[in-house]
């Protein structure tokens, strides 16, 4: 396990005795003697390490004075990373870890911190799980979320697929939630074909801290891969800041609203396909509109890293873009201003653009309701110089589409017309009135 | 009165004759004859020229086969552009106007579609506005609000001055809804004292339409602006989906969420001031934390344009930063992902930038919470390098908060300086729980 989060003296003392997080150490300062699990540190002094002693309490302990430094015992965990564990007989529900709190504050219980997690952890930890499902579990990765790229999102799938074609009934892609619904949009565009739920989970909240989302999620994750008939990349995660019940969101129509609350993740122009009520273990659906199972799993994951997300904004120049469409891009998606516009200004250096063969594709950057680029000379004209209209996609969500059709196609007007789409429920033709959130002050 | 919204066949022969929208205009055709006022045209076919008949109903005829077409009679309210006009005696307050579907389609009612409106037409559509307050207004300019640019905001803030100097008791801003939150955050910036409400406002819908929102929301602006003792810039929309009240939130704290409903514009990581209650005519306050008018109103607008509004998404690659940053940017506003992160690929490429120079600092995407670049090893590192965490600052805001820094100083350790602190309430250092709008669809 690395020593990620040490930086300066502590990380070379630490490096210097072989030391990993989770490990058992000693450190030894005049007449008194700590001992206790390394733990990750967040102190912003260089020098601090901290321990986590027998009671529970963590400790942070300076080096720059200690008389000694030492192992006493190696992490146990250490070499569960990137194995793959299998519960006795088949498993019904296979466990991807990709990283994330969800996995590595779980460890906290067990005093170490890893950004993953084996069968055998993740039933300690939430032994409720055995009662739900057969488990297995897979460590595809162990990173942290903003690292997330396009190059994982085709690991990902294809140990989906692997997980499906071993027998299981539903998969569980912890991840972390900071590029949650980014991979989740892959996933979607990816997998043209799926045979039961696959659903991404992660926490906001370190299972250390009294109000964890962890456990409910994951639970809830692993009761919905197992029970609910659908074929399609679902985010389940907590709904409302009660720990009553978790929503069941398309992927590609969710997004994370906050930075930190446990509710942070909210449909956008879609509603929540189901809710999972925590209480009494069912699963409520709100949304009928989902599809069902395939009889089989196919995975088509290719991604061109050759697309831009370009927020309009006033002020915003022409050389900026010419200079974003000159580093070689060939697409790009605009965050227009209301229904998908931007500074008539610029409406040239596009056309240029498209006419050099880069797509360009607007979206809004009020994220709630749809362009529509027929209302206003602006937008009609940004449609004559080919700039094409996505309707109510997000614009993450359109940005990962273009990524995957740059990758699958190369005529410029084959790339629109998958970009108009509707491939993975990305596109809702009609909006409820209920979609959008209550503002309500009183 | 341009032709803005015609292009092709009909532009060229309306702009042969001379013809103005708001025209009165003769078509003949065969055996038939058309009179009515020229209306901007919303077909997509370029041929078709809108006629607004005496009984009401619009007409799109097509100039293909016509005989004749020919001006009856100049619009009356072309002399009105960039007129200042005062009604008898000292006006209270003050309305700006600078374009958008709130001036504009109020001129649905006379036949003619105009970006401004003088005083007597603004009384012709709401004669209720004479018994709030004595109203003047200055048509600042017409402009579509996605051509908004740090160039207007400074003659709507020396309007909004000038205004005040006159001895208006407040002054009212109608402005497209586009990019009103971007024009908010840049008066909140510039204007250094304000001695009454500036409020802005817009409408979502046009008022030839039965919902439109345009008359609620021009009075109630006119009402707050005369009666509500406030010295900030706020923004005056509808609250909810009814029409029962609208809401008067700070201008730095509002975004517009979503393309066409009423009620896109609402409070992030902060309550609304107070909501006017359309029916009592009375001003509710919510949120007791806002300023007193000052004694004077002192304007600072200067804005540089060296600055970039950047989104992070995974797979975004350090040679389109290098090639944003090589355009000549000073300063880069990043949207993160979670508490204030990017891949920490990208962190050698923004050192680089920072040791050049250019002030880089962090926002969330989440859009709702704080960056917190404490907790985990990538935001750590980031301020390492120099990345400036902006706590709960919009992106927008921080963006138009960073083109006034800019302009005024020159040392990255002042710009890092102002960016952290808190000139206009664009910081909130502690949210309440109901800031988070509640996502239930039952």
């Amino acid at each position: 396990m690395q020593l990620t989060s040490y930086q300066g003296r502590a990380l070379s003392i630490l490096d210097n005795i072989g030391a990993s997080i989770g490990d058992l150490i000693e450190i030894k300062k005049g007449k008194y003697s700590f001992t206790g699990i390394l733990m990750p540190t967040y102190s912003a002094d260089d020098s601090i390490v901290v321990l986590k002693l027998e009671n529970g309490y963590n400790i942070g302990i300076s080096v720059e004075n200690s008389d000694s430094i030492r192992i006493l015992k190696k992490s146990q965990s250490e070499l569960a990373t990137k194995e793959l564990v299998r519960e006795e007989g088949m498993s019904e529900i296979k466990i991807i870890s990709t990283g994330g709190t969800i996995v590595s504050k779980i460890e906290y219980e067990t005093g170490a911190v890893r950004p993953a997690l084996s069968t055998k952890e993740i039933l300690n930890f939430i032994p409720e799980i055995k009662n739900v499902a057969k488990i297995s579990s897979e460590v595809v990765f162990s990173i942290l979320s903003e690292d997330m790229k396009p190059e994982y999102w085709i690991k990902i799938a294809d140990a989906v697929k692997r997980g499906f074609d071993q027998g299981n009934k539903g998969i569980v892609v912890a991840h972390g939630t900071d590029t949650m619904t980014y991979t989740a949009a892959a996933l979607a565009f990816s997998l043209k074909k799926i045979q039961g739920p696959v659903v991404l989970v992660g926490s906001q909240r370190s299972s250390d801290r009294p109000s964890s989302d962890a456990t409910i999620n994951l639970y809830s994750a692993v009761y919905v891969a197992k029970n609910f008939q659908i074929g399609e990349v679902v985010i389940n995660m907590h709904s409302t800041s009660s720990d009553t019940y978790t929503y069941i969101h398309r992927g590609v129509k969710t997004r994370k609203m906050h930075t930190s609350r446990r509710d942070a993740f909210q449909s956008i122009n879609d509603i929540p396909i189901a809710k999972f009520d925590w209480a009494k273990k069912e699963i409520v659906i709100i949304n009928k509109n989902y599809k069902i199972p395939d009889d089989e799993t196919l995975v088509d994951a290719k991604f061109s890293s050759k697309a831009f997300l370009l927020k309009a904004f006033p002020g915003l120049n022409g050389e900026v873009i010419d200079a974003i469409v000159g580093s070689g891009i060939k697409g790009m998606i605009i965050e227009g201003t209301g229904l998908g516009h931007i500074s008539s200004e610029l409406i040239d250096v596009l056309k240029k653009a498209i006419k050099d063969g880069v797509f360009i594709g607007m979206t809004s950057q009020c994220l709630f309701g749809r362009v529509n680029m027929n209302v206003y000379t602006t937008g009609r004209t940004l449609q004559k110089v080919g700039v094409t209209p996505l309707d109510d996609m997000l614009p993450e969500v359109a940005l990962v589409k273009l990524m995957w059709t740059l990758a699958h196609y190369e005529e410029l007007e084959d790339i629109k017309k998958v970009m108009r789409s509707n491939l993975a429920g990305e596109l809702s033709p009609r909006h409820v009135i209920n979609e959008f959130p209550r503002w309500e002050y009183e």
